[in-house]
């Protein structure tokens, strides 16, 4: 398959970030299948990636940056291509971590080739229930199979070889993006040489699990979503995938950050109306959160996303259950960093796991960013965070 | 309207509670409608209340105990009847606060006279968004007039009355029941001689707000809502209801204790089987606790109560936003209880309510019970609250 290569702007810096891949490559065939953790096999699989700057001639300056849930490959740039992603859309927009990527900012394109590919069971360009079933000529739907982060990273690590990329100068990513890291530095150990976790933990809390349980039910008890057959319908679960979304966005902001932002303040009047519509500001952000996020994400994939994120349990599946263990075998040097009010990924878990590395001999930075904005600081605090990236990626290193 | 007594046999002491007052009563008429703090009125109002022990001939040990968000009048000794609640049913069950009230109990019915009634637009006998409209003949559903927390007490007065009790010993409650205890003390300063203010501040934040608005919106998007008119239909909005219970059952936990209670456990299995459905413990927990709710409770019911619930601010209503100025109306001893890990009336909140108190020359109580129970822990915890309760009650005071 032929690369297709444009030029993109970006429009939050002066330097353009020049030409960018993206592109979607078959990975695995129908003949030769991906087999998943769970042992079922999935093929064809398509990903879909972008990538940004240049890939030396030694191809050892190659920065993987990992998306999160809702997130995609289109991490940098201005994207002027409207994909077709079945009953989705992106609107022309600058990549969601443009402010991290380009020319001269943290992961900076004049020295890295940063590449970002959307992950298995996503509806952004990567195979996913949305995508048409071989055998039936239809979308998987719910007939997709249980994919695992371990399994997305095993389709990174496949496009890493694609694209002849033996050893990662660094992964990176935040909450979800930040799992991934983990997982390729506890998977790869060989091909990793820096790898850097935000707002992430090895595990979910038992109340992470409560709260996408609920989003789940929210979809699944919605009369539309017809056992996850709702492509070729005028509506999909529309109305409880909205709930699953209002309700995932109060965990990714603090008490105090909704405090600041909202309070209890109303929206566009000064005496209430009494009525059991919208009166609060916080009622009708929430509702616009969920209405625009209806417009771009399909259900399925948010129902495979967030149970991916529910299994995930680095300790359980590379040592025993024991997270000392299973870093024994990192040999990267990682940098984990938490935001104090995040109550998603609490810092106390993202230490918990800096202290386990560094039991291990691992050369390892734990950074607690003082923040207001909950778990959806690593997004914010471009200044913070930006400033970390950009001391540890060029920092010497053991190696 | 003759008073109905029967026994009632206490399951979780020797003693029974004894006779109990289980009673319907119309308290404001269609002619003589309440008028609500909106300025509409609503009329007939017929509340349902229990009472336990007797008054005395002074009329000077009656205590009122306030019921949260989905309680009811049975708040003590074990009910036999079953009440008809339109759609909804309740099992002969202890009262809720068993463990609270009954002879030698904390409230001790020995010596007090304890009374709860159902509040204004619960689904529990006392008229509400179930009740039948007479100008229409059939439910209010939706056009049930919007009521606060105010209208509440205010209908609660106008029941003491009716039992000819001019000032009560005592309120106390937990929950939005707290929040009642602390209007009865700002609404009612010369009828009220102890407040007992138990896990509840004086206003919901905006994460709080934010929790309402989804459980709301959930309920609402329901295609089974009917803008309300479900009484007449087969089935309501179930699959929402239940969502909005397992979503607010999480914030009445502390992550401490869900993380004891069910961590990452798996559901009656040692290894997960990979699919969309309930894998562990958590998931199952929630799922009972959605599907009971919805057999027990009313969907119109629970969005009034949360809008009542948004919209109490005690400053707002009586002190011209500022707490401490509002605090100077009240003349009764007050305990404030918090627990250490309520996050859904932070201990911090409840304590500057208890600073805002004392700053006005009040005598006030206020502790902060250590506790891995989050905002449950007022039921949870009958050991630390009884004792707490039963020093607060028999204290001299100031009078």
């Amino acid at each position: 398959m032929a690369r297709k290569k444009r030029e993109v702007d970006s429009p939050t810096s002066d330097a353009s970030v020049g030409w960018v891949e993206a592109e979607t490559v078959e990975l695995f065939t129908a003949e030769n299948p991906l087999t998943l953790k769970t042992g079922e096999t999935l093929g064809p699989v398509m990903v879909e990636y972008e990538a940004y700057g240049k890939l030396n001639a030694a191809k050892d300056n190659a920065v993987l940056v990992l998306h999160a849930l809702s997130g995609d490959a289109h991490a940098a740039g201005w994207d002027k291509k409207i994909a077709d992603t079945g009953r989705h859309w992106r609107a022309d927009r600058p990549g969601w971590w443009d402010a991290m990527i380009g020319p001269g900012k943290p992961i900076d394109t004049n020295r890295f080739y940063v590449i970002c590919s959307n992950f298995l069971g996503s509806c952004y360009g990567t195979t996913g229930p949305s995508s048409v079933n071989p055998q039936t000529g239809k979308p998987y739907a719910c007939d997709f199979p249980v994919v695992m982060i371990s399994d997305w990273v095993r389709v990174q690590a496949e496009l890493m070889d694609h694209l002849g990329i033996d050893k990662l100068y660094a992964v990176v990513g935040g909450s979800l993006g930040g799992q991934q890291a983990i997982e390729w530095a506890l998977a790869y150990p060989e091909r990793v040489k820096k790898a850097i976790v935000l707002a992430a933990a090895p595990r979910l809390s038992a109340q992470g699990l409560a709260f996408n349980a609920v989003g789940r039910h929210s979809i699944m008890k919605d009369p539309q979503f017809q056992h996850g057959d709702y492509y070729d319908q005028k509506e999909g679960p529309d109305a409880g995938l909205a709930t699953a979304r209002m309700l995932a966005h109060i965990t990714y902001l603090s008490e105090e950050a909704m405090d600041e932002k909202f309070g209890r303040r109303l929206q566009d009047k000064e005496k209430p109306d009494f009525h059991l519509g919208q009166e609060f500001q916080i009622e009708s952000y929430l509702e616009y959160q969920g209405r625009t996020f209806v417009e771009r994400f399909d259900a399925n994939s948010y129902l495979y996303i967030t149970r991916a994120m529910d299994y995930y349990d680095a300790a359980a599946d590379w040592g025993g259950g024991n997270l000392d263990q299973a870093c024994k075998r990192v040999k990267a040097d990682v940098m984990v960093v938490s935001f104090s009010t995040d109550w998603l990924y609490p810092p106390d878990e993202c230490e918990a796991f800096a202290r386990a590395l560094t039991r291990n001999g691992s050369p390892v930075t734990y950074v607690d960013v003082p923040s207001a904005y909950g778990h959806d600081a690593f997004l914010i605090q471009v200044d913070e965070v930006g400033h970390l990236l950009r001391h540890f990626l060029t920092a010497r290193g053991r190696a």
